[in-house]
């Protein structure tokens, strides 16, 4: 529910007097570019705050409640395929937190660093390395400008050892709706030693309040770091066969669930796979869409995927362990798979070495960004450096079922053959003209993400579901699983499109939401949300939903925080208009 | 703040209708056990309500609500050293959990189960046995009877590697303060099918209110199991000099944070491992307390116990895993111990070999139990098994540092050559008399347990506080250091006394408080709080208090659930009699 004109004026006198006019953005570019998702959308935006520091998020909350002008915070803004920076509802300023990008702590042995909303993945990385730190940060796919604090309130997953991210943080510093202060854990008592180290604190915790929330603005937040293992071990494995996807699966859940595998890690189908790898072969598929299925299996052949395929890291501190975690993932897998290869490079992990092994180490990436481009007709976007890394993996011609052997760094991948349009690198590019932008580009995106026992079975009939569906609409889907934990998979199923194309935009948003539809009536509710589909949670038929409007009327009174976002229903004061 | 005789009157004929008058208690004798802790209280105790279905609690809570009397729940019952079953206000009736025992479900492949606030400890122990499942649930100090969702709920600790239980947790069915019903996670969705392996659920996370908290009843909760590792380690490790402490927890730490150890464990004191063998050597002290440091020394020779002490639980898969995490503790371990002895044992860990290897594979056990009983002259009280397992551990004159070897069974101990006061097996005695019982049998017990960072220097200075605190108030400092992370250390600090004896109690009490407030002082916020404490905490410089009591307010509008607990200013309606 918009505010009145007269309360947005009111509004935004005070916000410039608070932050400086420089500091509110209200061209109208701007803001249209701020409301342009990877997907249609229709909301509105009044302004863009730029606040500098916790005070100043303070004072744009107290401004906002006084007026009953409503605010979107966003960290990175790289929130694609959920809806970028797009508020769930219109008229909403933007609180855009990426001038709080301190490093207000760190301490190596214990491994943690305190950091604010603006310190994306790639700040955080050249943080460690110009320290030569013995820690890395596991990285998502959202690339390195996406925020720490972002991808970890937003409960988003990344590679490698701490890949339940919102497990691996504590001590939130939080402005509440009013502009209130309150820290989560130990944090809130001055002086506490155990601040930054323990998650609970003592009496009531308070972190999951403030994730996948409307309740509260995340100003700080500590987040634990891993130590670069002293032995580390990437397997790369594929099955040509989908038939053999279950046994797979139960497989790899055994390993999850007895230890040999600590991480998170990932299998990807073949249409995810190749677009790491390039752009959809336009020029092969004589312009046609969607991709032809012996066009498919012709490049799967080039490029050396399967119908699935993944990378597992084994992190280990010696090199007697992470032979003996090989050796017993070889035990477990080779039975179940086609390929099952190891890369043997620089096992010490130096930090020079890292670029090559990157995503399990904390490399931030833009592959999975670049995979946005993939109907593109001008091309994919991406950096060289991660491209080369998978396909080197996987384009080998020797990779080795029995005998895994090291592969090369530099091989002929399926892009050089000419299949796929070949991948621009914009490394160059980038630095005249801004950093990579799907939402600028066109490009078409849309995120659904079931939450699925890690079970063979259940994960192969909502992986059938969800491709069936997809290609069902025309298009290719991308879809990555995510094993979060020991007992869950994250489905990751991606619709891909170009805007530019006539009809696709509709297309995909009906796609999507019959699907969503689909799977939430089977039970498989998504574990996050994009803008356009926070109401489409069922009721349940108990209170929580109740309870949630009752918390979030207790914090928010007059309903400025972020509405609508995973909060159907907000409980907003009658309207009124306070004056200043 | 207590009800009106009228409004108590009122809601005991309400409660006996809801629940029959045979589950409403209000025999002076049971009334008076239940209001008796390890240590003195006023508190009383108006009933005790034995609901035995989840939609009786609801009633429970409804009645309490129009009437304004408050209820207090207890599962297990056993918060030993925090104060029992006693609230932290008086007036209260105790609403006693432990009709609801239920085993909801079970799943073997996955690793979770889910119970009811009944299920102890020793149950659910009984019932993965039956079912020679390939699981087990690491268990907590507190013995076989303690209830599982109390330990959760509390925020407890155990041994292994699910050892911070409340994360190892989901899907809570809360009964909230109103009688409404919520459940947390994807629960709350109707056939959710990940609503018993995800965390988070989609939305803001509620779990995090329900811990150490007086905001709702958890009726059911789904607790996650570890697999039976294929190949087990473990190993006894001690330091005879104290000076050697820091440099050892910083070993520890390494191991810890590098994964090769990937569970909770933890170092004792002298003391702390002399009370699991047995009692107080009265005879030997000529019946004087505190302990002479002469006879200290004389009885860790005896037991081989060393001034710091622990064991460690290597969990692999495989036997060249185990091995290879073997000899890697013993890389960085052993220039800083002084023993390092393995338990060669049935590796295999079946289920016919776990009551001899039992603490770290999830056998319940009563010996740190029977620890409180060190004061009493009556002997201590124990069963023989778990006493049996600690000392065949330490009391072999074979122990050797460089080369770590099996050790025997049965051996012969302190106790048996007659320092120690001999331990007394009540398993014979229980079946006719009940079970091991320190309130009635008058054992002083109180924990002061500071969080603190796993850093070698700040521990051992945490330790020493705690040592010369309590060892001044002339009591032997039973404690256990807690190694709950990769980043945070949990000392457990116990003083025992005999309630009999003149004047302990109430220099036991000023010990506490004294100590409390000086570690609180230093930043070292206690993890836990016992009943006596509960406006220890300071009140914090930011909104977080306050925030607390609004959601208080909000969920408990007459402040009937558990007043006082972790919230030490009630928000309460101004009191008045609704009526019935």
């Amino acid at each position: 529910m918009a505010a009145s004109a007269k309360a947005v004026h009111a509004a935004l006198a005070a916000w410039r007097r608070a932050l400086g006019t420089e500091n509110v953005l209200t061209d109208g570019d701007v803001l249209g570019r701020a409301a342009t998702a990877t997907f249609p959308t229709t909301q509105k935006v009044i302004a863009i705050l730029r606040p500098a520091r916790r005070e100043e998020v303070q004072q744009c909350l107290r401004i906002a409640q006084r007026h009953g002008t409503p605010v979107y915070p966003v960290s990175g803004g790289r929130n694609w395929g959920y809806g970028s920076r797009v508020p769930p509802e219109g008229g909403c300023a933007i609180l855009d937190l990426a001038r709080l990008d301190g490093i207000r702590d760190f301490d190596e042995r214990l491994g943690h660093v305190t950091v604010e909303p603006g310190v994306t993945f790639g700040k955080l990385f050249a943080f460690l390395q110009a320290r030569t730190a013995r820690l890395f940060l596991s990285v998502p796919g959202s690339g390195p400008e996406a925020s720490v604090i972002g991808n970890a309130v937003e409960r988003g997953d990344a590679t490698g050892p701490q890949g339940d991210r919102f497990a691996h943080v504590c001590g939130l510093e939080v402005v509440l709706p009013t502009g209130e202060l309150v820290h989560t854990g130990f944090a809130r008592f001055d002086g506490a030693r155990a601040a930054r180290v323990a998650r609970w604190g003592v009496g009531p915790s308070l972190d999951g309040l403030f994730s996948q929330s409307n309740l509260g603005v995340v100003t700080a937040m500590t987040v634990w770091l891993t130590p670069r293992p002293g032995h580390f071990e990437l397997a790369f494995l594929a099955i040509t066969d989908g038939e053999k996807l279950p046994a797979l699966v139960d497989a790899l859940q055994q390993l999850r669930m007895e230890g040999t595998i600590r991480g998170t890690f990932a299998l990807w189908n073949d249409y995810k796979a190749l677009s790491l790898c390039g752009g959809y072969p336009w020029e092969a598929a004589g312009g046609v869409t969607p991709l032809p299925e012996a066009l498919l299996e012709r490049t799967r052949a080039e490029t050396g995927f399967g119908r699935w395929n993944g990378t597992i890291g084994l992190y280990a501190a010696s090199r007697a362990q992470g032979l003996a975690d090989r050796a017993r993932v070889e035990e477990v897998l080779l039975s179940r798979v086609d390929v099952l290869a190891w890369d043997d490079r620089a096992p010490g992990v130096a930090w020079e070495d890292l670029d090559a092994r990157g995503p399990g180490l904390g490399v931030p990436h833009e592959r999975s960004v670049a995979g946005m481009y993939w109907r593109k007709r001008q091309g994919a976007t991406a950096t060289e450096p991660a491209t080369a890394t998978l396909t080197s993996f996987t384009a080998s011609a020797e990779l080795s079922r029995r005998e895994p052997r090291a592969t090369e760094t530099e091989t002929e991948t399926a892009t050089a053959r000419g299949t796929l349009t070949p991948t621009l690198s914009r490394t160059r590019e980038r630095e005249t003209e801004g950093a990579i932008d799907p939402e600028r580009d066109g490009c078409g995106y849309l995120w659904c993400t079931p939450a699925v026992p890690f079970v063979g079975g259940e994960v192969d009939s909502v992986l059938a579901l969800c491709e069936e569906a997809i290609g069902g609409a025309g298009f290719e889907p991308q879809i990555a699983v995510v094993f979060a934990s020991e007992r869950l998979a994250l489905v990751c199923a991606a619709i891909v499109w170009d805007r530019a194309a006539e009809g696709d935009d509709a297309r995909a948003m009906a796609c999507h939401d019959a699907l969503l539809a689909r799977l939430i009536g089977g039970g498989y509710l998504p574990f996050r949300l994009g803008v356009q589909s926070m109401a489409a949670l069922p009721a349940g038929s108990d209170d929580t939903a109740e309870l949630l409007r009752r918390i979030k009327a207790l914090l928010d009174p007059r309903g400025i925080l972020a509405p609508g976002r995973y909060a159907p229903s907000p409980v907003i004061e009658s309207p009124r208009d306070h004056g200043e």
